[in-house]
């Protein structure tokens, strides 16, 4: 354990944001350009204006000063390394306080933006617990898991120009759906409007067309974590789906967190990957293999719903970038890949709708005496997480992904 | 029919390039950065150098100096027209005569780039033929059309990180599959190794985030077609693809021609749509529905092998467009959507070696002897198409995107 840093910032208890975190984001605030910042307690330090008075170095390229991380992301770890060296230095110490405080400003003002000009967007389905579930609900007579399932991480391309950050208003999509004993679909607006809550990794370092990663290499590669909110359509889903998998039920907005909570932050995070039966190829094999003990919280309407743990997924992100780059194909500054909808084995750690309510048959109870099985209009969801703090026994937070469902647009 | 319109240039006969084409494209000459240019003849005219001498308008930004077309995409469909006429004054009239022929340099000297910066990749599946024939080969005791497919086109999302320029080498790539009858997956490369003969959409101008685009919009939004090899290995696909459609299968490599052929060089292409029957929903209808006679020519090692013809698509450009973004799903500057695989009624029409060799049990002989069921490590596959002209009897052409196999990489 290193020893516990201790910040003049006054972050207050329980704060998702302690010095241990330091995520980074995209701020603007009034009248005033967005520009890179990390969280600290209660408020954003400006990296663009420690960069300009010369108190940390952003490159030649000035990149905290862009609108989105991609430049500091592409700078690699050793850039990440330092950076986060230099902000725990400047928040720890008491050398350059007045210009660093200047520096602060309220998250109350601040708008965030989306912190990451997204160039591939791929999620994965790596919850055991979610596939069997879902697997039981559509297709209850055959196997819950189909036959790949074991031997490589499932996924699949989303839409990347449709991934927005926390708080952007959802528009409940339209499109055609068909119920079983229809003889031609209909259209209009989805009835089964649903979550996936994910965790999705960015990736800073690209890779060379023709060359894989090794699952060993991830943090070479990825900077670090936001969390997802996947929406989908599922009656879209169910009609669109085959044979070429998912495509509007999914595209019409996936929503991230504002905060990207690096890998180093994640160090004590880490844990030992579940047992895998059978053994997985060899390029999808690892030495060190670890997941992230990330505990997520799903809450709709501000009533908690489902916890489900990022530590029980079946595939580890190592995996999936080993098995999203074994065919050659290059990784870009700015991708996105998510897990898929993190789902643990108790009923009360689903992380979808769908199977919350188990397709409808059992809706849940809200505090206002309402039920759900699906999102209606108006309804809020919030999902956040927190993870082991490196250092000592305390807790940092990603903040949360939020949306609220407007009502479908006639035009 | 507007009148003829000659150039000063030497056009070849039966160039792709003669003045009614004009497509657009990014080059570079030894020594230089890569810029805008426009094919005329065997020719590259530097729209870059124009611009800086005065002779034609690319904005405050400077949008022909550019790596890519994004910058002059996004401006609009005023701005393709007005430049488009600009072009052709300057090629036809003698005014500045000198200084447009020392913007011309010839094409063997030039270096073509990827010439768009690719924003979402979307591939559909609109060629009837095609998905029969596939469903025949893949599901022998099924419908060869699955329920959905006569509702609506089928698509989904592509990497846009590997789509690459004609040209690029495709290496062969590894990933697992498992033979009918076997327990578990092998890992090894691709034995069958396909293409996919399409013809692409670039979006020029974006639309907002829930807001449907009109299949008779396209001509807003889209700015011009490419030629499209997706190549496909189908057996990691035919593993990989059930329930979330394809993945690694088509990951590692899409490759596009050099050369966009603008909307306003394919009026004169436009054909009626074909008949559907369903008669499909009322925001796939267009009042003045149209489809575009592009004739298509599949080469593999110089040999042709197949002439799919474009008009022959079931789901025409427009209904696409309007289907992609029906769920309020909106477009980026640089979104490529192709149509799927071109395929006729005709064995000699169809755009996949799957097809024309029937799964294996129809291998195509070559000239050498040699017979092909998929692509062997050194092959090289070019389609070429062409339109009729704007103007007269003649035809523009597309040029080619090629590719050559190399063996798969140990690393």
């Amino acid at each position: 354990m290193r020893p516990v840093v201790t910040t003049w910032v006054d972050v207050p208890d329980g704060s998702p944001f302690p010095i241990e975190n330091l995520p980074y984001g995209v701020f603007s605030t009034e009248g005033t350009s967005p520009r890179v910042g990390v969280a600290i307690g209660d408020q954003v330090l400006d990296l663009a204006a420690l960069a300009a008075a010369g108190l940390i170095d952003d490159g030649d390229e000035g990149a905290f000063a862009r609108p989105t991380l991609n430049a500091f992301l592409a700078g690699g770890r050793a850039a990440w390394q330092a950076a986060r060296e230099r902000i725990t230095d400047l928040l720890a110490g008491t050398a350059d306080h007045d210009a660093v405080a200047a520096a602060l400003h309220p998250l109350a003002t601040a708008t965030l933006h989306l912190p990451v000009e997204i160039a591939d967007y791929v999620d994965f389905y790596s919850s055991r617990y979610h596939a069997e579930n879902i697997g039981r609900i559509l297709r209850p007579d055959s196997e819950p898991l189909t036959p790949n399932w074991k031997y490589l991480p499932i996924g699949y391309h989303g839409r990347a120009g449709t991934v927005v950050v926390s708080g952007t208003p959802i528009v409940r999509p339209c499109g055609q759906r068909r119920s079983p004993g229809d003889a031609a679909p209909v259209f209009g607006p989805s009835t089964r409007l649903d979550i996936e809550a994910e965790v999705g990794f960015i990736v800073g370092v690209p890779s060379r067309l023709g060359r894989r990663v090794a699952a060993g290499d991830l943090c070479d590669h990825v900077f670090g974590a936001v969390l997802v909110n996947d929406w989908s359509a599922r009656d879209i889903q169910a009609w669109e789906y085959v044979p070429l998998g998912p495509f509007l039920g999914k595209s019409f907005a996936t929503s991230i967190s504002p905060w990207v909570v690096t890998l180093d932050a994640l160090s004590a995070a880490r844990v030992a990957a579940p047992a895998q039966d059978p053994r997985p190829l060899p390029y999808l094999q690892d030495d060190d293999p670890w997941a992230l003990d990330i505990a997520l919280e799903v809450a709709l309407n501000d009533h908690v719903v489902s916890r489900p743990p990022f530590s029980a997924m079946y595939w580890t992100p190592g995996q999936q970038l080993a098995h999203l780059t074994v065919n050659g194909a290059s990784l870009r500054t700015g991708d996105l890949f998510a897990s898929g909808t993190v789902s643990g084995p108790s009923p009360e750690e689903r992380g979808s709708l769908i199977e919350l309510a188990w397709n409808g048959a059992s809706p849940l109870l809200l505090p206002d005496g309402s039920r759900r099985t699906f999102l209606e209009d108006g309804d809020t969801v919030s999902i956040t997480a927190t993870a082991p703090a490196p250092g000592d026994g305390s807790r940092i937070g990603f903040g949360s992904v939020t949306g609220t469902i407007e009502p479908a647009s006639l035009q």
